[in-house]
This record gives C-alpha cells, structure tokens and sequence, in this order.
C-alpha cells in the first residue's frame, strides 16, 4: 500500500472542520466524535471499504455501520465525500425536518446507510447480524472460483454502545461465531456525556472481547497515526476465525479547544473555536463548508474504485450466471427481495376435523412447510427452541464448521439466552439483504428485545418474532413470565403488527401475511394450551386482521376476543343462547391490519348497535377503540395450571356469559343504540 | 472452621430427593438445577448465610438471590429447612394457585425470597443493588465499633443470566464500584435449554468477569467437595476491594439417571428415576418428602445461630441508640419506611408569574429540595445527568473512595450508558429497605430496561424513573429517539404510574404520589421543552390524576390532553372562542392514578355528553377509554428543531382547534348526546 501524504491529512483535515461546521449551522448535534474518529474515517473509506457510490445497494459491498449514530455528521460527510447522493446541500439541512441527514441515521431516508442507529448498542449488533448475513450467503452461493459475496461488516463504536448489554450479547455471539468478516472499530476517547469514562466504564475492554473469543487490536495514536490505523485494519482482514476489535486512542474534538472534554461531545463549537480551528489547519475562517480540490479528487478517484470493484464483480456474477445458472437466478431473486411463485400455497388449513394443538405447534408446521419453499427464511431461538418449537425437522445449524455442529450455510441459529441481541441481530440480517429472518421466545420476554423491536419497525424490516407462551395460559411458570402489556405496547408501535392467532387458519394467515409485509416486522403470539380448529375461520378472513366468526340477526351483544380466548367466547355464545341472548363472535387476530381495511369493512365487523365486549387475557388497555365494556386482566397472572389460572380469573365460558349478560341489561337499561367505538371524526368513520 | 461429615452428606442428599419430590409433585418445574446445586445451598445456608428466618425483616440479615429463579424448589427447601414459614405442605403445593411457592420467588409472596427472579439476569443484578445498598446504609450509619450495617449478598446465577445483557451491565458497574460485599456463585453445568452450553455461550466467564474487576475463584468438584466450597466462599469473603464469582462446576440433575444432560433442566424426572435417586442416596424409595432427623437437627441449630446472631445485633443497636440516639431513630424510620414529618412542605409551587422552563427543569428544582429533606432518596442517571438533570446541588457520587470521586455514603449514582442494569440496580436498592431509589434516562430508552420495570411493578417496588426528553419535543434527535408507543406501553402496566406533568404543580404532584406510593413503581416523563405554568393546576388537584384546568358552561367539546401539549390545548381554546365554540380543558397527567379516583369524581371531570377528544403526542392507542376521538402521532417523529417536529404533525394550537371544530360538527349532525367513554357494565359505572 501507498504511504499517507498530505493529501490525506488535507482530507482528515477537511472531515474535522466539516463536522464543525455541519453542527455549527444545525446549531445541534455531536461534533467531538466525528472530529476524534475523522482519521480513521477517512483511511477506512479510502483505503478499504468496498462500496460503488452510484449503486448503494450492490449486494456484495462492504457494509458500514456508525453504531455510535449521534455521530452521524462524520457519516453524511464521508457519504458526500464518497459521491453518495448526500450533498453540500444536505450536509448544511442536518438535523432539520424532513432532510436526508437527520439528527441520527435512518436506513431507508440516506443512501448508503445500512441500518438505524443512535440508541446505544444497536449498530454493533446489527453488524453482528450484517456479518452473519454475509457468512451465511457467501456459503451458500460461492462456489469454487466465484466468490461472489465476500464482503467485510466495519462497525464503529464508542464507549455507550459498549456499556449497553445488548452489544455483550451481540459480541459474545459474534465471538462463538467466529465472524472473521466483522471488523469493530472502538472510539477510545475515555468521554462520556457524564465526564471521563472513569466515573463509570472502567473495565479493561479488550480482556472482555477475548473472553468472548475476538481477535484484539491495538492504535495507540488514533489522532494522527494513518498508518498505525491502515496495518491495523489490514491485520484485522487478516483474521479467518475471530471477529477483530480494533482499540483505537482518539481524543474527542481533536482540533477544538475544549478537545479531550465531555463539552465536545454533544453540543456545537463555538465561533472563535471554529475559527481558530480551522487556522490550525490551514483554511480560511471565513469560510464554511470548505472542501479543498485534493479532497476532492481524491474521494472521485475512491469513488471511481469502488465503481470499477462493482463492474468487476458484475463480469464475475455474468459467468457465473453461465455456469451456475439456477444459483444466479435464485440469488437474484432473493436480493430483489421476490417471494418465489406459489409459496404461499405451503399454508396449511384446516377444519373442525383437525385436532386441537397448542398455535406454537401449529406454528411449527408452518414454519416446517415453509423452510422448504423459501430458503430465506432463517431463524432460531433464544435458548428455547425446545418450547418455541422453532426448529424444523432437517433443519441444520448455523456454525463455525470447525465446532462439528453445523455450517455457514445452515438456517438455523442458536441465539444463546439473549433476546435483545437476538432482535438486533435479526435487524442486521434484514438489512443485509436476500433474507427473511425470524427470532424466538416467549412473548413475556419480546419485552427485553424492546430497544431493538421499535427499531425493526422504524427501519422498515421485516423480522418475525416468533412469541409462545402467549398468555397466563402458560400455567405453573407464573405472572414472572405471563405478559399482561406486552400486546398494548407491541399494538401501539408504528408499523409493527402483532398478531395473535386463534387456531390453525389464523396462524397461517399471520405466516402469510408478516411474510408478504416486506417492510413491517411482525410479533407473533402462540398458546403453549391447545386450541380447537374453528368453525368459522379461514386464512383469507384472518388475513384482513379481523373478521366475524359466527353471526346472528340482530345480535343483542358481540364479543371480539383473540387467539385462545376465541373459544372460549364461542363457548359462552352457546350458554347465551339458553338465555336467549344472541351474540355474534368476532376475531381480531391483528388490529394493525385491521385498522387498514376499508371504514366499511370495518364497520360490517363491529357496527354501530349493540353493546360490544371484548376478552383477552391482557391488560384491557387500547380495547377502547373496538369495544365498548372490557374483559381482561386488572393486575398481574398467577401460578397454577393453565386451566385454573384461567378460572381464578373467571375467564371461563361461564364468566364470560355471566359479563355479556350483565352487559346486555346494562345498555339496555340505558335505552339507546351505542355508536360502534370505530366511528371517528377525525378519520372520517361513520355509517 | 469444623469439617463436613455424615449429617452434611445426608443434608445434601435431602436437599436432592426433596428437589425431585417438589416438582414431581407439581408435575412441573426444574428439578436439574436444585440438584446440581444442594451442595452449594447447604454450604451457603450451614455456614455463612446470617439470618434469623423468624424474622426475615432484620435490616442486618445477609441477602440471598437465587437468579437462576427457575431452580426455586431448592430456595423454597432450604427456607423450610431454616425454618421460614414454608411448611411441607406449602412445598406440596409448589406452583399450584394461590400458594406461596410460586412458579418461580416473589417478593412479598414468600418470607425469605428478597427479590422476584425468573426473568434471568434480573438476579443477579438485583444483588448489585442489594450490595450497594448495604455500603451505602453502612457508610450511612455505622460508627468505629458499631458495624450496625455489614451484610453480604449472596447470589446463585446459570449460564442463562450470565448471557443476559442486563447482567453484564450491572457485573460491569458493579466491579467498577468495588462491592467486596457482594459473592456470585456461577453453576457452571453446561448445559442450556438448547443443550450444551457450546451451540451458544463458549466464552470464557472467568476472563470476562476478570476484565470487568471482579475476584475470580473456582471449586472443580462441585457435586461434592464440601470443603472446597466452604473454602472458595471464606476466601471470597476476605475480598476487600472487588465483588467475587465463584465458578463452581456442577452437574444438572445429580443423583438422575439424566444427570448431566438437558432433559432434567425443565421437567419433573420419572418415577422410577426418582426411586433409583433415592436408593443411591439411602433413602426409601416408597417414601416422598422425607426429611431425616439429623438433617432437621442440623438445620434446627442452624435457625438457633441465627436467632442469636439478630438478638446479638439488637444488643449492640442498643447501646448504639444510647450513644448516637439521632442515628439510631433515623435508622429505625427508615428501615419501617416512615417519611419525616411535613417532608411534602419541601415539595415547591408555582403560579403563572413563573417562568415557563422545560419539566425536567422543573423536577430538577424537586430532587434539589426533596435531596434535602429524604436522605432516603438515592438515584441517579444512566450517563444524561447533564441532560436529565437529575444531580442535585451539593450531591456527593457514590464510588469507591478509592477512586477520589466520592464515596460510599455518596447517594448520586453513575449508572453508565446501562438503562436496564441501573432498573434492575433501584429494584435491588427498594428491595434492600431503607432507600427511595430513582434512575434517569429519556423516556425512549426506559424501553430498554422494560424487563426490570415490569418487576420493579410485580415486586411493589417503589421505585422512580426520571424519564426526561418526553415525546417529539426533544427536537433534532429524531425519531430513534422520540417516544411514541412508551406512554401505552407502561399505562398498560399493572401497578405502574406513569405521570406526563403539564407544569410545575403537575411536577410537584407526580413526586408526592410516587413518594407516597410505597409500592408502587413511577415513571415520571419530563419535557425538554419550557413549559409555561398553568392558571388552573394545583398539587392537590393533579395528585387525583386528572382534573379540569379550565372550564365553561355547557361546554361543546372537552378536550383532554397530558404534559406539554395541555397548553397547546389551552390556546387552541382561546382560538376556539372566536368561533363561539365552547370548550373545557381537562389535564390527565396519570392514569393509573386517575382510574383509583370515584366514579363521581371521574364523570364530573369527563362527563357524557359532549364529545371529548384528546390531543397528546403520542400513539393514540389507549386513549379509548377517556376520549371519543384522538389527535395524536400515527407514526414515527421526526428530526427538526422541536417547534417545527410539533408543526409538521399540525399538533399547534391552531391544527387543535381545526380538530376539536371538526369533533364538534360531526357528533352535532350525529344529534345524540354521547355515553361518557368512562361509563362500564363491567365496572359499575354510569350516571
């Protein structure tokens, strides 16, 4: 490799007073990072990252991932640099609504950035995910000769990221997984927004990455040392069976004259400081948002590199087409993200004749049909696949080959006792592309993915989370693992639909219907207590969210429920009708899809007229927008046998009939007509 | 120290039988684990644990965690043995309703259990908090010769808790603060619910846990080298600087003919496996719950000592009272967690000559005053102190003395960037009595430590959750940090408050509920937005949970709103006027406190009627249940400076007022009187 000249301290130069000045003019923002990070920046996108500016979406690039994010005016720049389609323009909207560099980074709103980051943690471990994502494609699409997808996972991090305990689940992981592919770059600048790291973060970071099996690298000089930083990342390249960490010095605001403080860190540099900033590095003070030519030229001759890498590996990909016809057309189908033709018909169906089984075995005969028919699909459990049931028959473990216990190219991952790393990490194989991932636990536990979960839904990713043990119908584990808000928050997340099917019909319904979402996550709840087949469902009824079950002229009450309840209001519609009370049955197996159907529609399900009920075994909290009374749960669930559970709630046919009589009378009582809850002024529902 | 001999290997072996009887008698649980860790109970409980279990109250008892809580038929064993209020009877009906041996230990439920476990990882960093709690009442209190204070906390963990973020935040922190008091034993068994530990978790525990401070010990031969254990704990207790993990080898399930492998992790063992237990034991294998003489002998003196042990303590509080009586009765109040007389005094108010400053300004003022007035009340920020402004004036850190930051008695907490190690911390801190603990973070990233707040709510933990930067009002930093389902998430908690203040007296009341509610777990949103104060709040009215700020005869519409966006409403009223439409204003700053209040009291505020819509920046989701229509975020926000996030979603006084005229013309043409949203057959309520 070339040695480092001036050129190259011009160009880290440049990065530093551009992230002054991209925060100066947003008067918001973090400019100490990008000022610390800019020469590792600058030697990482010209010397090794393999990326085509003009096409951000070539599969086989090297992914980048800021996981510190509040750092992201250093990324905008280095992608303006690079010839992404982020300009000066751009870089002076920072932070203002409705631009492409937004105050942290969105996958989905600037190309070239690969996943969401900016909450702690999250980066890191969705390059976990990216890492895995290469290894498990490139071993199923190589072949001799034609190493298609090859790329490297680069990740930069801070001491945040480091201290949140999903980047320990994601690395410990990544470490059993002998990741070779992933590179993590740690922003040693011993900041934080508290002070030094010294009030707080004072392990030895680089024992901890061992202990996890990564390969450790040291800069000592980070600030200034391009060529320490160059042989690092080339030594790290060099790894073929541990992930590297790379500790890199830096000081925070190198440049400024608060450097070295926590001042730097989240709030923008004053004028003198700027202006004497950019003194000391040979621009002129009056000027902003200075790009020198060199600079210049040399990002369009990167630029030119990283096309050229692009055209090359499209020659690659055209002889491969010849040799490897069936493989190269399958790829390309996968990383357009098309579903292959048919799929779909792999649902199973059902009727009354079937027996009852709990919905998590339904969902593994889903997920077994589907395994076969989309080889996309990849998954596993958080150390439950035994209760998930989430393993399909034939199905082979992701490994390092070396441990004897599988392969690169298997499907099936072993996520370890490590929920939020597994939701991050399943973000990252989303994001990569070519891949529907799932993940599992008991939906009690979805809760400790948290972080994660709201940003499969903001970044538009479709990742499934395959949740059992769905209610207080776990029985004897008790209310530390029964979920009573789980649904209310999964329900009032943006772009997420939770879905909690009533038997077999439903299940597959939300299979369809999460795997047709290309840009929605999906959390599906499964019963571990076994469910009757119902009369009245289907997979085209549920897939509209909601959908009356079982009818009567004139009802005097409907009851809408979800997934195990649904029987159990089926059953205290029979004890009504000795009452000669008459109730019409409705399923609402996902509000989400639901509120997406016509007013009509919805209306025909939940009309205005008579009282409407609604039981679940949850907190009652949201029912409001579809029911008018509320059967649920006011405080936590119990240990017992799941039926006995159910009784010391009443949640029984009997309790059930007993609240749908006492609402009949009550609104009778009050002689008028409800208006159905769906009626909004506000979105234009009425009759 | 005297040496292990028969009555010791019987105890254990009782220990072991009585594990496989419990569950077999359940036909549900985890028999591996007790098993594989009788020695280590015994060891523990025998020799070390200091603790009167006829008063499992004593402030100076040590702590016992079991983390890996699924193994909770050994913990609910040894309380038998020692003599708590766990009968036989009561281990015949271990995970049966309503019994006191739950599926996994509940605080509260069980004498003896400290803190609810089950959720892995929780445990363990729940004894992080015990542990510091503990240096802190010691630093508080103790005298030269007066060690009133000196408890250790003892933690059993598995592989599961080990892989759990949330443990590795607390483990990391906790080696940075030193806790020498705090001993964790690791049952490294190797085994998981997936199989061996080596699909998933091969890193090397004792080297990370080196990395992170602690002192590293190791017992080979778990199964039954008594001496080897006592030994490794002695020598942990010796530790001066550093918390201890004892890795001790086990086998799961010792004693079956499964030992060793994952069948005996989570289901009840045969019958005839049970008996082959029993006669390799020496015990008779017809017999079911058989506990020898010799072993109730030992376990008698055990109880003995222990009672000793507190009545020896009660001597020397004794003569403490006498030499330092202030202490002694402050001491006493605290531990029976009486507030001091007119401590509310403290608690500041406001009228509209004050400044309009952002809540978390105004809770800043609070902590000052409150710091002052509760020595109980110890908290501290997830590194956002300067952005939560949580530190009060004259605060001393608590750390280490060695490390010239502040000390033991210090009662402000560097947490780190570990949202739900420090959640799990303050459960800890309430649990060990005598504290009010509080933790800080935006309320986006109180998502992160969701598994923890769902237990601070199951345990009744008074615990409080600083929650600054509320909702689209934090501006520039986007949608990754912008909370929009949080609010639904925790208002669906049972037991949990979650208080959105609208202004200084909202703010004032929000701490005098939480402070008051002393088992109940707060969440108190603050904006970072200035807020001007209201004409219409007062403390008294907003600590019944909402109320009406402004009101008007024969009102058309009522709106009903929470936090920053009331004043919104308040202006869109005054526009409103010139339209001659006449409006009440309703402030809902909690739930949760809210729905405790009369059915009255709540009609009057919203009465049938009118319609009544709510305008708050969140997902409308759970609004039904007080409003007919909802303004409010359909999705994501977005990164802007905050007035112009607010704009974009028309949420101003004028996008309000266009709103609540719309509500107004659609039910006026619809010329029915509309049903209170608070009316309920199911909850009796109606005019």
């Amino acid at each position: 490799m070339s040695s480092f000249n001036e050129s190259d301290t011009k160009a880290v130069a440049t990065i530093r007073t551009l992230a002054a000045d991209v925060v100066a003019k947003a008067n918001s923002g973090h400019p100490g990072a990008p000022m610390g990070m800019a020469p590792v920046a600058h030697v990482l996108f010209s010397r090794f990252m393999r990326f085509n500016s003009k096409n951000p979406k070539w599969i086989n690039r090297d992914r980048f991932v800021l996981s510190n994010g509040h750092a992201c005016a250093l990324q905008y720049i280095m992608l303006h640099l690079a010839g992404y389609k982020v300009t000066l323009d751009d870089l002076k909207a920072f932070r203002q609504i409705d631009s492409i560099t937004p105050g942290h980074p969105e996958v989905g709103v600037t190309d070239g950035i690969e996943v969401t980051t900016g909450p702690l943690g999250q980066g890191i471990s969705n390059a976990v995910g990216l890492a895995i994502g290469q290894a498990h494609m490139g071993a199923v699409f190589n072949k001799d000769g034609f190493p298609l997808i090859d790329n490297y996972t680069y990740a930069f991090l801070g001491d945040g990221c480091l201290q949140e305990g999903v980047a320990s689940e994601a690395c410990s992981l990544a470490g059993h997984l002998k990741l070779a592919n992933l590179i993590a770059i740690y922003d040693d600048n011993r900041i934080t927004i508290d002070g030094d790291t010294a009030v707080s973060f004072t392990e030895d970071v680089e024992m901890r990455f061992k202990s996890y099996g990564w390969n450790i690298l040291h800069v000592e000089h980070g600030d200034d040392d391009l060529a320490a930083i160059e042989s690092a990342i080339a030594e790290a390249k060099k790894s073929t069976d541990a992930p590297t960490i790379i500790n890199l010095k830096t000081t925070i605001g190198f440049g400024s004259l608060k450097a070295g403080g926590h001042d730097v860190h989240g709030a923008p540099l004053k004028k003198d400081d700027i202006a004497q900033l950019k003194k000391k590095f040979g621009f002129n003070p009056d000027e902003t948002f200075a790009i020198p030519q060199e600079t210049s030229d040399l990002y369009a001759a990167v630029a030119e590199k990283g096309a050229k890498a692009e055209a090359e590996w499209k020659d690659l990909f055209k002889s491969y087409s010849e040799k490897y016809p069936k493989e190269a057309s399958e790829l390309e189908r996968r990383v357009a993200g098309r579903l292959p033709d048919g799929w779909e018909k792999a649902l199973p169906t059902y009727t009354t004749a079937d027996a009852a089984v709990g919905s998590r075995k339904l969902s593994e005969t889903t997920i077994t049909k589907l395994a076969e028919v989309l080889p996309e699909l990849v998954g596993g459990s958080a150390d439950l696949t035994g209760s998930n049931l989430t393993r399909w028959k034939g199905a082979e473990d992701f490994q390092h080959p070396s441990t004897g216990l599988g392969s690169y190219a298997g499907r099936y991952f072993r996520f370890g006792v490590r929920e939020h790393g597994m939701t991050a990490i399943c973000n990252g194989l989303a994001a990569y592309g070519g891949l529907i991932p799932f993940g599992a636990t008991f939906l009690n536990f979805v809760s400790y993915a948290a972080g994660a979960v709201r940003l499969s839904a903001l970044s538009h990713l479709r990742v499934l989370q395959v949740a059992t043990h769905d209610s207080i119908g776990l029985g004897e584990d008790g209310p530390t693992h029964q979920p009573v808000e789980t649904a209310a928050w999964l329900r009032a997340l943006p772009n997420l639909a939770f879905w909690r099917p009533a038997d077999g019909n439903e299940t597959s319904a939300s299979y369809l219907v999460s795997i047709m979402s290309q840009h929605t996550p999906s959390v599906l709840a499964f019963s571990r207590q076994n469910l009757p087949q119902l009369a009245g469902s289907s997979i085209e009824k549920a897939a509209r969210g909601g959908y009356v079950v079982e009818d009567v002229e004139n009802p005097d009450v409907v009851l809408v429920s979800t997934g195990s309840e649904v029987t159990l209001c089926a059953q205290a519609i029979d004890q009504l009708k000795a009452k000669n009370i008459k109730a019409r049955l409705v399923s609402l197996p996902c509000f989400e899809v639901f509120n997406t159907q016509s007013a009509d529609y919805k209306l025909s399900v939940l009309p205005s007229g008579p009282p409407i009920l609604s039981v679940e075994a949850y907190s009652t909290f949201g029912w409001g927008a579809y029911s008018h009374d509320h059967f649920g749960l006011k405080a936590w669930g119990s240990s017992g046998p799941y039926d006995q559970v159910y009784a010391k709630f009443d949640l029984t046919p009997e309790g059930i009939a007993k609240r749908a009589e006492k609402v009949v009378a009550f609104y009778k009582k009050r002689g008028q007509p409800l208006f159905s809850p769906l009626i909004s002024a506000l979105d234009d529902i009425s009759e």
